[in-house]
């Protein structure tokens, strides 16, 4: 056994450590958070960290360049115990993590769009009547003369207050009835949850509680997952959260996810990373800030992606990876929270949104729902870009789905000075053609540079483009101040020098970076091109499309034409709107309709399974070039 | 502390001990039984132990003969240690626990019962059509041409065999989908239910289990459990078992349970008491003997007072037995046997038969239903006598029921030689009036009596008055060989002297069990006489007596009637129908329609609370000798 000393925020923490074990794993299993969103491979650069003393076996990385090395910079996944050592964790090791907590401040701010959607959805049929509702009852105290129990007696309030013939009293709550009612004089508050057919009494509690029917609405992304706590009484929304899934230890993606989770107690493990360590201490946060315990919460809504949604319930998912791909399921009945291990009331609905193939989720049919091409006769094109990507193509006749696996480059994954759209994201570049100068733009009030994001990335590399900085290959071929070449050759674009930055390392884009990014708009592209295809449908017939997810609402859509992502057709064809998903959860949480629409949209749905579908790989290659082998698809105006 | 070594059954244990305990307590808090079904109040008399060597502070007792105080004889619940004592417990002071787990041997023995209880009731429009079946389902195996997930694989398969266009399969039977279809090639064994409306597969397993879906119906007595395993694929019942109650330890009647139950954590430890100690255990037993797993028990009904159900729910009983008497229910709605902690499938419906009063609960409805009385025009009186006694009267027409509180007398219960209706209590007794010899039948093969169980009770009493030993107040007015005074000057009769019992103590009745008993049956009688009044009928208009309950199948009407327990009315109008309430509890368990029936009993029948009812006071106080103050009531024939 090595003593490894690990420097974090000013603190030591000494481990002992088996020799040959990775540091990563060394200090996951102390407790200490590394970023390490590829799951431990090397690929994503983001567990940089420094060697003050001591020794350690490392690989090499081209996330660390030679300098560096020089310098001590190691990545903990690829460095092993080989003796003693004193580590250094610098803040920008766990930036990525800690970013994800703070990205999504909604408080107040953005919320008008579910208004809006709201409206739009009630234009297209969909209802939203409020269902839940508080009322203090004064139940007549009981007497000789009138001995009706506990249970007959609250029903028979609720059946005369509200005329209604079938009255519910779950188990948890009539368990409690007997002490509240006689702990208050038999007045109490009640919260009470009334459809067409029956009056279910969720809760009974002391007449001055506080407490308010709240639902939560969920998006359990691969990368991150995001949620909003709803008034159901009012219909109001109250509050919003976004944070890590911390099931991102196990790996960045699903593939990932899905092998630590068919390894034995795996499936637990996983399970509990997203529900016990990620969504109850949201849902927490959230009940806390507004001030309502967390049995107020009377209803769910879950919106994630087809690994997601059952690893969330603890399902095997490992056909899900192998052919023929099958997921355990499609659709699934709502499920009480309580058998879900969620914090909330035992008896909440939860609602999971249908998937519609092994790579199209619940995220996507949810996300459909607020597109509104379900209900229109535009033949649309949805776009969700985030950890994968999924598209939809189709209107009001028909929708075609598929996925690519497009990769983590437009959230910043395995792009060297990538990360997500957060605060210090780089989130637009112009660069001069005559000077190979570049502008940018920062996310955030600092504006001081941090990384690289999704959209940012777009904009580089289509100005590098077209300032014939790289080739139609992604190859520098013009040398300058900017433009440097590394010890093996490769060119990388230097955007800020480290005096710059908020990290002290430059932020730059190299040859692998675009060779990343390529395969990725390759791949999102050639899905296109391959539905179009199925459909016997041109680019010309394409009336909208919808871009979603967590690239960022930063996307320029000129520069993602230019660079060959997206379809050449006139610009103001294109929208972005946000994190459709979680859209779409919030409309499933708040009304029935809305729920069952999205389950027609996964019924009515196809799923293109392009891995055998003949043609696309041909399509993915012609697609690997800046724009792409056939430039007549890309004439800008053409 | 003191030392105090307990000698059971050849062992001998050291407990320590504070000055002051009760070494009833300190025995039970040492996990050694001792029986006690008065609750430690030194009532019943059943807790004698043998003090050997050392010293007890011990209270005074009808139960301990001087001569036998002498010989160390004590009573543990009301010894108390004030120095180092080696106690031996005699297998007499565990004989009313023991004897309960044997006395329900209904293997293959008097089931027919229940088949002619079915057909009677089929004849009355109670539907018996089962529901539960197992079946091999061959799914198609999954391609690249066939990618459909698990759940609507399974789906579908039902779907098209069934023709049912609503198939569930609940949450917990998904979880385990993915591994057991893939682990036996798709071809899986299922447990489904199917109604009118909807398929509910119950559980998927291997093809080659042996699980068939069991139902257990099950009567939760104060003092005893007892339960029917059945196939409900074939309708048939493969086992019984009968235990003791384990909340016994808490006290012998349901006002001791409530007390305590109302105590810190007492409500959950009653709860645990009979659901972890009691139930599951039997549950286990059941199940292993029929070779299926405990998840293999798909259906459970359960019939028992209001106190009992009450605690078995884990709901506040305490208001149940305080001025206005109100239960938590009368109806609850079948709960999921997870919920309740059973060890049975965790989605198991859970039938708790319903209430109607606070001391009329769901044993007596069931009860009602096995009488068929709710579909006959005779009028009907029904007398169940367990640890407490419940009546109703009425017929096609009408019910009113009402309790009386009769004591454990019946069962034993506060009779110094008192037992229940198991091997070795004496059922019968013949006194010659001349010499006074009795003659006894004794249960059981061996034949050696061990005490005095109700019926025999019933015939002692009776036949001491015919033969002018007693008066109507139960007092000795005879003296011979039979009968002697104790120092106090009170008669006892000797039945059967100490040589020739099983437990080296003779067996006799005294004038304070005399006492007991009359107190019993004038609750009894009097109950009767004030719910005829209520209604303004007499005595003729009764035209048939059924009775049930713990007091066994050995009861004699004619002495019963002889003594002014029951009224005077033509003997071949009494039936006895033994343990009713399981009967019922049975009935619910295998039809739906049975349990919307014992619905039905329970909120057509009305509830005549007498305790405070003009009158019954006076009725119980003229009832209170034997056979009653207005004697011409009971001339036999008159």
């Amino acid at each position: 056994m090595y003593q490894i000393t690990f420097k974090v925020r000013g603190e030591n923490r000494l481990v002992l450590a088996e020799p040959g074990m990775s540091l990563l794993d060394v200090a996951q299993n102390a407790g200490i958070t590394i970023d390490a969103p590829c799951g431990g491979t090397g690929s994503c650069g983001k567990c940089r960290v420094l060697l003050l003393e001591g020794c350690l076996e490392s690989e090499k990385s081209r996330h660390i360049t030679e300098d560096e090395y020089e310098d001590g910079w190691r990545l903990a996944c690829t460095s092993f115990v080989s003796g003693d050592a004193v580590i250094a964790v610098p803040a920008s090791a766990t930036a990525y993590e800690d970013s994800l907590s703070s990205d999504f401040t909604a408080k107040g701010k953005d919320l008008g769009k579910y208004a809006e959607l709201q409206k739009k959805l009630s234009e297209a049929g969909i209802g939203f009547k409020r269902t839940f509702k508080t009322l203090t009852a004064k139940l007549p105290q009981p007497s000789l003369d009138d001995t009706m129990p506990d249970n007959e007696r609250l029903t028979r309030y609720m059946r005369d207050k509200f005329r209604t013939e079938r009255v519910e009293i779950p188990f948890v709550v009539l368990r409690k009835l007997p002490e509240v009612l006689r702990e208050n004089d038999f007045t109490v508050k009640c919260m009470v949850e009334l459809t067409t057919d029956r009056l279910l009494v969720f809760d009974v509690m002391p007449p001055g509680s506080q407490a308010f029917p709240c639902g939560i609405a969920i998006d359990i992304g691969t990368t991150s997952v995001s949620a909003l706590l709803i008034d159901m009484e009012k219909g109001k929304i109250l509050t919003a959260a976004s944070v890590a899934n911390r099931q991102i230890r196990y790996g960045a993606d699903v593939i990932h996810r899905i092998v630590e989770s068919a390894k034995p107690g795996g499936r637990e493990a996983l399970r509990k990373a997203i529900v016990e360590e990620t969504l109850n201490p949201m849902i927490r946060n959230m009940c806390e800030e507004v001030g309502v315990p967390t049995s107020a919460v009377c209803r769910l809504s879950v919106a994630a992606n087809t690994t997601m949604n059952h690893l969330f319930a603890g399902v095997y998912a490992d056909p899900i990876r192998m052919e023929p791909y099958i997921p355990a399921f499609f659709e699934i009945n709502p499920v009480p929270a309580g058998l879900l291990g969620l914090d909330a009331h035992p008896s909440a609905r939860v609602i999971i949104t249908p998937n519609v193939g092994s790579y199209v989720g619940g995220d996507i049919t949810a996300g459909v729902l607020a597109t509104l091409m379900w209900n229109d006769p535009q033949m649309t094109l949805f776009i969700d870009l985030g950890t994968n990507g999924e598209l939809v193509l189709g209107n009001s006749e028909f929708m075609m789905s598929c996925a690519c696996s497009a990769g983590p480059a437009f959230e910043g994954g395995e792009i060297v000075c990538g990360m997500r759209a957060a605060d210090g994201a780089i989130e637009e570049v112009k660069i001069d053609k005559d000077t190979m100068e570049p502008t940018i733009k920062v996310i955030g009030e600092e504006g001081i540079p941090v990384g690289i994001c999704g959209s940012g990335l777009i904009d580089a590399i289509s100005e590098l483009y077209r300032c014939g900085i790289i080739n139609s290959r992604g190859q520098f071929i013009r040398a300058g101040k900017r433009v440097k070449r590394d010890s093996e050759g490769k060119g990388i674009y230097m955007l800020v020098p480290k005096e710059k930055t908020a990290t002290g390392r430059g932020i730059f884009i190299d040859e692998a970076d675009i060779d990343n990014f390529i395969r990725a708009k390759a791949a999102v592209f050639s899905a296109i091109r391959t539905m179009l295809s199925a459909l016997s449908l041109e680019v010309e017939n394409i009336e909208r499309v919808i871009v979603a997810g967590g690239i960022g609402s930063g996307i320029n859509m000129e520069n993602a034409v230019r660079i060959g992502m997206l379809p050449n057709i006139p610009l103001e064809k294109y929208s972005y709107i946000g994190n459709s998903s979680l859209s779409g959860s919030c409309m499933a949480l708040i009304s029935q309709q809305a729920y069952e629409q999205i389950l027609s949209i996964g019924r009515s749905m196809t799923y293109l399974e392009l891995s055998t579908t003949p043609g696309y790989m041909d399509e993915f290659v012609a697609a690997c070039f800046i724009p792409h082998t056939d430039e007549t698809l890309f004439e800008i105006g053409g």
